[in-house]
């Protein structure tokens, strides 16, 4: 079949959108008619050429929603109609990070999915008889897509696509590092470094947590008004301080807070969110992608002292298991997602999607098809 | 009172062993007669010179045990000729961190211990009328001292004095890791860098905790036999592999292991650790303390990839709670202490003990008073 998909040929090059071939689901694989598309910074990361895994030429996007079109044999879990989400983590729960319950990291298609391909070494994607890699295992900058059925999450029918999509990496990304993976209790304090859309939804997941108090850190105050209305209760501008941040945090929260979150990739926040985690039981957090070859580091006291350095990835959620809940989250209203979708824009100017974000004038561009 | 003692007038120099001044027990305090002790490389570290926090002239010791002779008013958990193990760490059952499920790191009496003085701001020991610092809390290099009663862990009276000291520090660090903080399941493979005292203690932790692996790694192929009579059931050279010690660590474990331990105090050997740990949940903890003013480092990608890198002190022991329980499981067999006493002594040879230390040649000394 057919496919109109935004092409990326290189890194550093604008997207092309033309029509491209795709080949129906083999076995084990669902054909998914995407309805939106977000636009994350990793696909932004992987365009930019810094990304050493980025392999071109590419159809891009990670973070989706649609409706399954057709299945491949033997597959039970969707069926046509079925509304789904992508999954670039998928959940096989047969090998042994599925099967062992402190990683959502399922490795079953890793490699494959790594080389940009199907399970079966193979692209579905081809433009005039030359194949197209996948991205993340999703390529969701297409109408239409191929995955495999162990990466694809059936959510519910009356959660809207153009909102649902986000819960494929962002919002899950933030709420679930929270929820599912740091597992924050009632009564916590929370420290934010980064008050962009990770940030905000690690925000309001401490609020569904119950946490405190929340602290949001960014050099950016205009930044401020949104993450208050998502739960921020205190923002430190590192500009504004006299003291190091770490001290500022510290200041607030009489020796420091129960769990930190760095929401940036700078390795220098990193270490800024460790040191400002309490003596004794202090968790940091780091979800930020850092650039290649950088290097966090700390005195070792700060770990014997009885602070822990973590790391989560979409949010430790399992998948097909964990994204049904957090769109039932949004569909509930515990979570909110409509104030983060600041642009809505159609598949021919995804290109401006990616310039609104390089100029810091959106929270999230959703692609809508 | 008079008692007999070992004193540190200044770094670097020998202790010289004559009869100091120590008043007897205030209100909430506990006067003991130490019937043993252990000499611990953080007693060499401080008398070197090297700990930033040293001061001198002091009365040094942290891993005694003996006999309680005296209390002040109030004092309700001891009573005279109750077998006794000073702490270190002590446990008040009140402050913040006492009352916190993650943490063993009381806090009551930090500040003042950390000046080498009583809660109340003053010392005990005196020699012609000039103050003697005490160390750690303890100062067990004295025949007698006096502690807080919340740094006095009544013990079984059928327990040893010379083996049940070495529970004062030692062993509790090393066992107490493995099931305190890291909480080592059954079936789980296991990495100890570094084989001396705690990393021993550190093996038959995981064996007790029933790891399915225990791999040690040292330098010193010395340190194999003793090793694999506690438990280990592989030894790694670095010197002698030609691949790098992660690797060849991953190799063993098919990725990985579940938990490692650093016993030595090497900011190398600590990254190595948590490199060396599984993808997904491997979990790194800290023990060996590095010199002042190191740093460790690593990829964030470590962390993110599933990786935690922690930190232990005093085995994550609450001490009157969970000392008790490390004696009971000496004497009921469950841990070995008697092959890693590899020396006694005299008070007065006290000096030996430390050149013993500092030439490889110990395990560990113990004084008998």
């Amino acid at each position: 079949m057919k496919t109109r998909a935004a092409v990326a040929f290189a890194a550093g090059k604008p997207l092309e959108v033309l029509e491209v071939d795709l080949e129906g689901p083999k076995a084990g694989e669902v054909l998914i008619e995407l309805k939106a598309t977000g636009v994350c910074h990793t696909d932004a990361f992987t365009l930019s050429g810094e990304d050493p895994e980025g392999a071109f030429p590419t159809i891009l996007g990670h973070e989706g929603a649609g409706v399954v079109v057709e299945v491949g044999s033997g597959v039970t879990s969707v069926k046509p109609g079925d509304s789904v989400i992508p999954l670039y983590t998928p959940e096989c729960r047969e090998c042994d990070f599925c099967l062992h319950p402190k990683t959502n990291l399922c490795q079953k298609i890793r490699s494959t999915q790594g080389q940009g391909l199907m399970p079966d070494g193979t692209s579905r994607f081809s433009l005039d008889g030359k194949p197209l890699l996948h991205y993340m295992g999703c390529s969701t900058f297409s109408n239409y897509t191929v995955l495999p059925e162990i990466a694809v999450a059936k959510i519910r029918e009356d959660a809207p696509f153009d909102k649902a999509c986000y819960i494929g990496c962002g919002v899950t990304t933030g709420v679930g590092a929270v929820i599912f993976d740091a597992k924050v209790e009632v009564g916590s304090t929370v420290a934010v470094f980064g008050l962009g859309g990770i940030g905000l939804n690690v925000i309001q997941g401490a609020k569904l947590a119950g946490a405190s108090r929340i602290i949001g850190i960014d050099t950016n105050p205009d930044k401020a008004e949104m993450a208050t209305r998502f739960g921020m209760t205190d923002f430190i501008n590192p500009k504004d301080v006299d003291m190091k941040t770490t001290e500022a945090v510290i200041d607030l929260t009489n020796g420091g807070v129960d769990y930190s979150f760095e929401c940036i990739g700078n390795v220098n926040t990193m270490r800024q969110a460790l040191e400002c985690a309490h003596k004794g039981w202090g968790e940091s957090w780091v979800i930020g992608v850092a650039g290649a070859g950088q290097e966090i580091s700390t005195r070792p006291f700060q770990l014997v002292t009885g602070r822990s350095w973590r790391g989560t990835a979409f949010g430790g959620a399992r998948g097909r298991t964990d994204v049904p809940t957090v769109v039932d989250w949004y569909m509930d209203g515990k979570i909110q997602i409509d104030p983060l979708i600041t642009h809505t824009l159609p598949l021919e100017d995804i290109n401006t999607a990616f310039d609104l974000m390089h100029e810091g004038k959106s929270i999230r561009s959703v692609i809508l098809f």
